[in-house]
């Protein structure tokens, strides 16, 4: 449940009563929150952030009056996707890319999108312990992914705190994926440079990774380049780069570079940035990044709208109810799922 | 315009009435034609498909009133899925192919996907010259693209045109897809079998072959392999194995395979094939094969009715009108895509 004093229900006993008055002595003011967020102020963009995530009408119209407040601010960052399976090393990572970052000056904030956070209680990447240096590290701001619910809302959530960090001047911002589910694609859909995490040895199908990921990818990382692994991780990186360059192009006409690290030994972060630098000199000059900024707002657009119309017919009682039937029918080859779908259609007319 | 007398308009000179009349003593009979399409008889197969691609709502009707009467006889053939890029040789290999599998005599149907038959008139795939020998082959049936239209109601028609070949007693139903839009994913979503024909050499940048489309192969064969080119096609044959290998296993279990054939040779076919009853093999005794025809037809059911709605919801006179606007604002800044999406979705309300 959430601690935020607006939240709370409005029948309260005389006991708490005096706690929340005490509480509602910082109202919400969104000129005032928006102010304090483009002034750097990592509590105010923390509050900011939890009004996004919250169930309340009221805290989400005052959060998107705060966006309204800091889009003019927004979009001057670099965006970095991380991805890749629990036990890659993931958090270490991002922390030695955090702690190289921040020690050019950079301020970095890492976010991360976990729609199974609402089952594990945001246990995967909730647990703020995972980055211990980098959270108290004064030019970073660590938001674990707290909001739980459908992808969709997931990554509403994510892209809009993007845009508060951009507006608090954070120059890069990670975004962290878990995964799982569709979370790549959304991550990919709102990052300008998409990073995979590997193993080296470990087959793919021990390391779970889904198909398409690989095409996604900016650059392949193989993690743990350490210790005995130091051979292997040489091979799979020769054996990545032949691979890739058996893929089409891409549209950004990046070719994507394969490279070793080891966060433990803090090898490779350094090499690893100047491929996103040579990234982004080469896309800034070619138009692609700001070409692909806004076809991601128009996928926003279009993927918001889509899931709302979908969630709409898919959540209509005659529908739901007859579903099961018509699909066991096309199994049954009583009907062509064309036909079961002009059925289904009619229902909501 | 179409030849098929049922949809020429009412009002005619007397002249070409008589004309019409002598047509029209063939009446559509959907049960008729369906029992003949039952029978394998050829010319009632090409009528039901043309009727599947009509635009008069009385041809649709009996469609799918034949459909129907099909139904219970469909799904017993083996559905292949071939692309490439034009120039990579498919009439040749898919002729082929259809000899090698017309001689083991199996009755042979090959349709096409191309959504852009409408601008180019069919000339792309609906030369029915293309497969001279094929085309006169009793157990062969040559269906070339004749709808034009969008890429869902292609696919659809398609599709249908599966289920008729099928309770006409083919047994191998070859889908061909021209490479272009999103054809591909529509051909991959309604076969068994997924085959990739590439050329040596040529860097995929040459060949324009879509990212994600390796992805989806269950075979890559590298064609022309004949002449000069025998080398580099050895080549690329082991540096595309090795790549597959780094990928991800696929739901299947079934590792693709890279081959190299000579359609002009005649080379390469029977050992295609092999690994074609191979993979049916183990996905039949893995139950992969079933399932996947299931996971086909809720794909096509949903596909269709989310095709259907997004339809409804862009051509909303309403949403058109704004959708120009609302996008200028977010790359101007002024609003998110979410809030963008919230304000076009309240039009519909």
């Amino acid at each position: 449940m959430s601690t935020d004093p607006a939240e709370q229900p409005k029948k309260i006993n005389s006991a708490s009563a005096k706690k929340i008055v005490a509480r509602r002595k910082i109202p919400i003011d969104p000129e005032h929150l928006a102010t304090q967020v483009i002034n750097g102020n990592k509590t105010a963009l923390s509050r900011a952030i939890t009004l996004l995530e919250s169930r309340s009408k009221k805290h989400l119209a005052s959060a998107q009056q705060i966006l309204n407040h800091c889009l003019n601010y927004s979009g001057k960052s670099v965006r970095i996707g991380i991805t890749g399976v629990p036990g890659v090393g993931k958090s270490t990572f991002i922390e030695a890319l955090g702690d190289f970052l921040t020690k050019k000056g950079k301020k970095t904030a890492v976010l991360a999108i976990d729609p199974t956070s609402s089952q594990s209680h945001g246990s995967i990447l909730g647990d703020k312990t995972r980055m211990q240096s980098l959270s108290v590290n004064p030019l970073a701001f660590i938001r674990p992914s707290a909001s739980s619910g459908s992808l969709g809302g997931v990554a509403q959530h994510t892209r809009e705190a993007i845009m508060l960090c951009e507006a608090a001047g954070y120059e890069i911002i990670i975004v962290e994926t878990v995964g799982v589910g569709q979370s790549e694609t959304a991550v990919h859909s709102m990052t300008d440079f998409f990073l995979l995490l590997k193993l080296a040895g470990a087959g793919d199908e021990l390391q779970g990774i889904k198909r398409g990921i690989i095409e996604m990818a900016d650059a392949i990382v193989i993690n743990k380049a350490d210790g005995e692994n130091k051979n292997a991780a040489q091979q799979a990186k020769k054996d990545f780069a032949k691979a890739l360059h058996l893929y089409p192009p891409k549209t950004s006409n990046w070719q994507p570079p394969v490279m070793t690290s080891s966060s433990i030994n803090n090898e490779g972060i350094r090499a690893i940035w100047e491929q996103v630098e040579g990234y982004l000199k080469l896309t800034q000059d070619n138009g692609y990044f700001n070409q692909n900024r806004k076809n991601q707002n128009t996928y926003w657009l279009h993927q918001t709208i889509e899931d709302a119309i979908k969630n709409d017919f898919y959540e209509n009682p005659k529908v739901k109810e007859k579903l099961p039937e018509y699909l066991k029918q096309i199994n049954d080859k009583k009907s062509t799922p064309f036909q079961a779908a002009g059925k289904l259609l009619n229902l909501k007319k």
